[in-house]
């Protein structure tokens, strides 16, 4: 068995590449990274030929980037050293806190992924390699508990005059009580993103996962919709074949979107063991979702009894010609008189969209419309974004309200 | 709006990274790779310090590779030039044929991928990037036909001790027709593979899909568990958080999943509205799987009505202690006794696996079980086991047999 077993592996290294060629002909097997005992990071890369290697990640302290809109902070970079095997490596100064971090490498002056790595995560168009600094209590790690289901669903729009894709996460269980019925969470994902921002950059599943098994959240169906109506699904797994990301299509911030939203909430109505009301529906969405998210709930205000806005893109529509934005504080003023449960509103002190939040809360100030408002460090970051579901998710659904 | 949309842009572009940037402020944008209209593909990289930059992909002609283990095909290499822009470029001098096409860079001896394409496939440890050339009548893009639903679901293995993750196919329909019962194909994966394997690098999805809408496949449930007893989930989305995948795992083919199997079946049997008959079931797999599929049909004779062997790997299983390997022929012979609707062997001409499946038929025939056999050219590879699927599928479940 083991020479056929030797046999099977050699061809599919033959086949896939001389990273795996390596590892078994003597060459030297790199791990990277490598989480050492004490929480420091080692990155190391095979590059025999290269003259500078640089490492740019979230967790380095940030630095300024000077651009023709501004400066704005990015990413900070460490230089990597070749070590006596050749190999260049960097190792991180201090222990990392427990959280997901995303970095890559540069090499050359190419942005390069991390060749051992195979963990990666498309944000619009760059993908980075990820790590998780783990422990008991995070949310982002898969623990062991009971894990709800995540589905790749197709729903008929009117609206686009075509089938698109949705994520639907189902809670641990659901399968179990086929009498139960389940409130629903509707996250929108923000520009350039698509269904699966949210279960992936998001971590959404497991958020839901770990906080629903520690009694931290009501278990809930979490529906992650594509925001761009223009598109059937993401790019690759709609018919636009392998189409690349775009941050600017049209028709995502037209009203098109927000009007249909309808259509999508009878789907699941329709599809899954809902509580189909006010009080067991919540929307929320970051950035470009949560302009959406703004807007759906100002427009059909008896479809939702929670809102979440998480960096928010509020921002004057003027000229945008669509029913939807027209009467903007009157129908606010709607909203809040059928007393809304919640409305929930983020952003980070360092967020490009700091201050239009800031004006859309003295609205709310001035007419008395009550609202929650959290403000964290960082800006218009997925670290935030994630913060933010960890923390707007254990206040939905409450039996006891 | 326009400002605060740029600025979104910009924000996103200075947190995201550098080939973003590019495209905003003056650099070069790069699309790549690039589908002429003569059906002939153009590949394009901006990095302007390398000195040598080299293409290796499946569309070019295969080159030996020298090993210790002996001569091995692998995908060819053409070498990019720099045009006027400082650009590296490489045409396909002929038009390709319709076909998923996996590829990859490497820059100064360092193998990475093309920065400007998000559509990439992991196959074990190795992350390419893709292309399909479409056609109206290809199975493998996504086109305007209904779809079925793609779940990532958790059942628990009481021989694992642990839940274990599998993905779980319904036609389109499924929820359209609550008294309907379907028939089940399980699709096994192969060595280093797990239960993303067949819904990513098989297309098992995008074929299915196709096939059903065409009314060349009876529409049915397909499932893809994970084949790796000892691991729960694939790597990154299990309890074992970010680790990297492995061909080198325990328990994979001794035995314990073989006879593991029908927890599985049963599970899929009362979550699903199956028909729960030998007539209506379904195994299959590729290399390892194909090597389950073996034996898990021979062990549970009266489970499985069609089996199918892609370039499966059969080999002496001498010194491997489990009751599965056991009385090799005798079972099959009951297997056989029982009449099995379909027993379906696919191989390539230059499939390291050939000799080991010729043997094996010569058992077959000797003893006058019956069997259909399909040889393609070209060896162990994914556009073979995507063919297999695409061939096999259309045989399965039909009424009037």
């Amino acid at each position: 068995m083991k020479s056929l077993l030797s046999a099977l592996l050699l061809t599919v290294c033959a086949t896939t590449g001389a990273s795996a060629q390596q590892a078994l002909w003597g060459g030297p097997a790199v791990v990277s990274p490598r989480l050492n005992p004490d929480r420091t990071v080692t990155f190391t890369i095979n590059a025999p030929a290269a003259r500078e290697v640089i490492v740019t990640g979230d967790f380095l302290p940030e630095r300024p980037v000077q651009t023709p809109a501004g400066t704005f902070s990015a990413p900070g970079t460490a230089t990597l050293v070749r070590n006596a095997d050749s190999l260049w490596q960097f190792t991180t100064p201090e222990p990392l806190a427990p959280e997901l971090y995303s970095y890559s490498f540069i090499v050359d002056g190419l942005r390069v992924n991390d060749p051992a790595n195979v963990h990666r995560l498309r944000d619009v168009n760059t993908v980075s390699d990820i790590f998780i600094i783990p422990d008991s209590a995070d949310l982002y790690s898969v623990h062991d508990v009971p894990h709800g289901t995540v589905a790749k669903v197709w729903y008929h729009s009117d609206t686009a005059g075509a089938d698109r894709r949705l994520t639907v996460y189902t809670p641990a269980g659901y399968n179990d009580e086929p009498g139960r019925r389940y409130p629903v969470l509707y996250l929108l994902h923000g520009m350039g993103g698509d269904e699966n921002a949210w279960p992936e950059l998001g971590r959404a599943t497991q958020i839901l996962d770990n906080l629903i098994a520690r009694g931290q959240a009501e278990p809930m169906i979490v529906v992650m919709p594509n925001g761009n109506i223009a598109r059937s699904a993401a790019p690759g797994d709609g018919p636009d074949s392998l189409a690349q990301p775009s941050m600017q299509l049209p028709h995502t911030m037209d009203g098109t979107f927000e009007q249909a939203f309808p259509e999508i909430v009878r789907f699941v109505d329709t599809n899954w063991r809902t509580r189909p009301d006010k009080h067991s529906r919540a929307i929320a969405g970051l950035s470009m979702g949560g302009y959406h998210s703004l807007h759906i709930s100002r427009q059909y205000p008896e479809m939702f009894d929670y809102i979440g806005l998480f960096s928010a893109a509020i921002f004057p529509f003027d000229g945008v010609k669509s029913e939807v934005y027209n009467d903007f504080e009157g129908k606010l003023r709607t909203q809040f008189q059928g007393n809304p449960a919640l409305y929930w509103i983020a952003i980070g002190s360092d967020d490009f969209l700091y201050e239009p939040n800031k004006r859309f809360r003295d609205i709310l100030d001035t007419n008395g419309w009550p609202y929650t408002y959290v403000e964290t460090s960082g800006g218009h970051i997925w670290r935030n974004w994630r913060t933010y579901l960890s923390r707007f998710a254990p206040l939905l659904f409450h039996p006891t309200r």
